[in-house]
């Protein structure tokens, strides 16, 4: 008789530290996201801060005065720690194979595809989210990188934890065709190509004529240059970078 | 006998345009949004764009082939004309008071402070999310701005539409402390200075004495000297900004 045993290895488990665990029910139950977590290529798991707040309160108004409240340093530390991450202090040295602690923060480093092409590497990232006014700046001992999503403030991290993970997980193995990602706009820091579909016309307005003549080389050279003329018009620094 | 006759003015109304309305409800249900709904500043109504499919498509394969889906023209088209945008032809001019159609894309305009007090001044804002390998180039004719979050991509545009609105309705008269926008990350081009709150002494970390003196001079000195510090440290190119 012969046994096989099957080990199924989850390639990244994510761990989002937030106030609003609920704002992230749809966003897991849809779509890509679901896709990967019933493929068990990633597991994700909520974390709410508030079942760390030993007298029910997660945050308080700020030393110095001021408006707004800022979110408390322990609940949020002990948030963090229950997620598996340990460190006696500020210096511990991250590598792939530990949890990687990222704080969404309209002051960290500008989300762009090279960040998510490193974080694809980690095998557990943690991702918290502030709220309010933020959190307090004695927390961030124990983040390994600050990343921001956008020049803009929003009210609080969620959405752009969404945008992270979103962004994160499509570039996983076996998430998409990887045809898909290869014709993505920031990859070969090109803007993606026009698309079109049927009919053929739409009030008015045709399919350029080459689309439709199944010459495949053809299609691919209109396809190149009109991505080329869309960034070299819309955002030329794209071009520019490395 | 005084008869008061109150009339409440919504200040903006903001529809969504979207395969996947659901996405949205915890996020309209929570914090900012709900109450600037409650207020009656803001009305938002999610379009379901499956609605319009004549016959239940909503995708179909690209015009000369390659991977992923294309939203079809019609039933978007369909779903924009649904929320009162009234057009004729491409060549149409939009002012404040007409609806403004924004198609969220990482091709579009990188979102920025500038571009969002600039939202703030419509009544009336349409926001059309894509999903798969992007929508028929042919609707673009019936958009007025193409808007990205930032130099990634996601699954589709129902994350970014989400910031999009956060960001602009925390903008709003009424929704928040004005204070409380002014110190803001990017207003005046700056990051928001340090935030600390009680305990005093947390894990061995304590907070800058300057804060807990009272003086408040001193602490906004202290604050406009970190901000600074911070900006020039992470962000100098902020500081180059006009």
């Amino acid at each position: 008789m012969i046994t096989l045993l099957i080990i199924i290895i989850i390639y990244m488990k994510i761990d989002i530290v937030t106030l609003f665990p609920k704002i992230f029910n749809e966003f897991l139950n849809k779509g890509l996201l679901s896709k990967a977590i019933e493929k068990q290529i990633i597991s994700i798991n909520l974390v709410n801060v508030r079942v760390f707040a030993k007298d029910n309160r997660v945050d308080d108004r700020p030393f110095g005065g001021g408006v707004g409240m800022v979110i408390k340093p322990e609940p949020l530390y002990e948030a963090i720690k229950s997620t598996g991450v340990k460190r006696k202090n500020a210096s511990y040295k991250y590598c792939y194979n530990k949890p990687y602690v990222i704080y969404m923060t309209p002051q960290g480093s500008l989300l762009n595809n090279n960040i998510i092409l490193d974080l694809t590497k980690f095998k557990h990232l943690v991702i918290v989210c502030g709220h309010y006014e933020g959190i307090d700046e004695r927390v961030l001992n124990y983040i390994d990188k600050e990343i921001s999503i956008g020049d803009y403030v929003l009210s609080g991290g969620e959405i752009p934890a969404m945008a992270l993970v979103d962004a994160t997980v499509r570039m996983l193995p076996g998430v998409l065709n990887p045809k898909s990602i290869i014709n993505d706009s920031f990859f070969c820091n090109l803007l993606d190509f026009p698309n079109y579909t049927r009919p053929a016309v739409f009030r008015g307005y045709t399919v350029p004529k080459v689309l439709l003549s199944g010459n495949h080389k053809e299609i691919q050279k209109w396809r190149d240059k009109q991505a080329y003329i869309k960034t070299k018009t819309r955002r030329p620094d794209l071009l520019l970078q490395k």
